[in-house]
């Protein structure tokens, strides 16, 4: 028999992988302006500091390090997550309650293992993160989509939604959302952790860009108001140490961290010790806020300068302006086609992500997301000239 | 509402997380005997190459190598795993069908991710590798176990199940089983492989010990009988350079690593590339052998001087005669039961696991898994005799 016989299960019907990560695939040319990804810039990442803890700890903690850890993660590492989740998320947590994941996809993962059976119902933003929606839709849940706006996700609709369709679980990015760069308000993020509590939803609440502020003030965090303990907090480091090392946390009550505990058992049995001991040595010596004050002074100016051309960037109607993170997202002009016009900006040299994706049901086609941490202001300006020759060029 | 009211998905239903990992929690008492784990020792570990390789990779690759990577992997690692499974385990891929995971625990995971819808079959070795048999029971997956003898699996048996439950999967660790220390016969293994391709079952070959032997011959892998891609290859570092890295993988037929892939990218994006490249440099510098060379000694010895002592050992009624791997697998008298003499062991200062944790439907009270690499020959000798002293004043 051959393996076009293979049975595979019914979890990947529709599903055919990450459509941004094919466009990524088509910027793999010299010279190109790539505005798609969500990167950390090169220079964001910490390679000689992370070498020097790297060695140092193998040679004073090796014998530990490079032995099976504990699924409950690095006991250091969870000691000192719980004083700065209270530092810089403003809630309280024991170091139980915190569990080291392998990036806080997996975060999402095991709370999609624990909670959703096929058929469930899964509330998301509209429009959201396209590599957690891919994780939500491999557990077969049905995807709820509610609007936001300029304060986020629309509170009214989502106690609407909650009451008619009964979801398991609500995802949410509260911070410089990914893909519209928004932030949730303050009295929106009271009422995600009252509506939660009042009609027994979990709520995933996802905050990696938190740290990467450029202007505006800090909100606490929707967990900050969770009385009961019905958000889950998913918290990483890839923006602000480095993607690559994979380490992130889940904060959760007890119950549904050892669930998840459990599931990641036959994950990964635990993630990598030494990886999970270099983002330690980083709170621990103060490392993490002098790091983040140097790569906001940059990413505020490549912000800024992205900023101001989009104001005179033909074809487009009109796009958010954030307070931080990596993300813009901006609107062309009515029967404008930001997934056509990708090939002609790529032909071009210059690249962004079609806003379409983002959205659990398509439409929007005339979207896109900018990113700027990974562009010079140089490449910023270059790329943004090219948008504004082939936008216009279509607009007129 | 209370979190008492979160509703669960029903893949927990009846799975409270595994019984070795309670057993290991009663174990951190100084001075305990264990021959309970299947840790490396301490002194297999590599520290400090480790942390001259770490340093190096970091300050040459670091901005490589602290960004966000490619689910499918750090491409010099797969370049260098192909040919290493051509020369350890006889068979040829492409670096195109290897997946590198984070620990082989993720490749069997994507594999029932794949694979294994709710009430699907998944015939595994009677008995077997327990972590695994949890996960594949939270894809809600029925076990189908087959016996085995002295030549591993029964493939008679094996057969008839095939024929009879058209499993989806067959779970099989070929060599120095898990945890019986068993090595699967050659004609098995190339019957296997047949079988596979003849009743389309996926075998998923999971061969973690393989090098470490202290006696005996190699045997080519299932895999390098299989013509047609029925059998996926799942592979760790974990017991011949360190757990704590978890760098494993997968080499599988293209159209089911590619379900493997998106399914990863849902799990953790990808392994964390400084780990691969840590593994990579081990092939890549011929560091792997002469570090294999200097455990298997160790480890030689100290599985003779348990074997050794297990033939004097009262109570014991007989036991595998394993040529490498971590364990024997031993079976006391009739009517005594090892499950309930743990507990008189423990608190004598000596540990094992009872063998029943490792049948998919219990039973098999009278046998018991014991680990070798964890201990020293004093260390052997002194459990071995506190085993003797409790065993035979039951016996009598």
């Amino acid at each position: 028999m051959t393996t076009d016989s293979i049975r595979f299960a019914h979890r990947f019907d529709g599903i055919s992988g990450s459509a941004i990560r094919e466009i990524f695939k088509l910027l793999a040319v010299p010279g190109m302006i790539s505005f798609a990804g969500g990167n950390p810039a090169a220079s964001a990442l910490p390679d000689e500091q992370c070498a020097e803890l790297a060695r140092e700890l193998l040679l004073t903690k090796g014998k530990t390090l490079l032995q099976y850890g504990a699924t409950e993660g690095y006991a250091p590492l969870r000691e000192s997550l719980a004083p700065y989740l209270k530092d810089r998320f403003s809630f309280s947590c024991a170091p139980e309650e915190i569990l080291p994941v392998t990036g806080s996809t997996q975060a999402m993962d095991l709370l999609c293992k624990a909670l959703i059976d096929p058929g469930d119902k899964v509330v998301v933003e509209n429009p959201t993160f396209l590599g957690n929606m891919q994780a939500i839709r491999l557990y077969q849940a049905e995807l709820v989509p509610v609007d936001s706006d300029e304060d986020g996700v629309k509170v009214d609709e989502l106690e609407e939604v909650f009451k008619r369709e009964h979801p398991k679980l609500f995802y949410v990015i509260p911070t410089f959302q990914n893909p519209t760069g928004r932030t949730l308000s303050l009295p929106r993020r009271k009422k995600i952790a009252e509506l939660a509590a009042k009609y027994g939803v979990v709520v995933a609440e996802d905050d990696p860009y938190r740290d990467l502020r450029y202007a505006g003030e800090e909100l606490p965090s929707i967990k900050s108001f969770d009385t009961e303990g019905w958000v889950a907090f998913m918290g990483s480091f890839s923006k602000v140490i480095s993607p690559g090392l994979r380490v992130g946390f889940l904060a959760a009550n007890k119950t549904l961290l050892r669930k998840c505990i459990i599931g990641k058992q036959s994950s990964d049995v635990h993630t990598a010790n030494l990886n999970q001991a270099i983002v330690d040595e980083y709170l621990r010596r103060g490392l993490l806020a002098p790091h983040v004050e140097r790569i906001c002074r940059s990413y505020a100016e490549q912000m800024n300068t992205m900023l101001g051309l989009l104001a005179k960037c033909g074809g487009v109607a009109r796009y958010t302006r954030p307070q931080g993170g990596l993300f813009i997202f901006a609107e062309l002009e009515e029967g404008m086609n930001a997934a056509d016009l990708l090939m002609q900006c790529v032909d071009k040299g210059v690249a962004y992500v079609p806003g379409t994706h983002f959205y659990p049901f398509g439409g929007h086609e005339n979207t896109f997301r900018l990113n700027f941490s990974m562009s010079s202001v140089e490449q910023i300006k270059a790329g943004m000239e090219k948008l504004n020759q082939v936008f216009s060029s279509v607009k007129a």
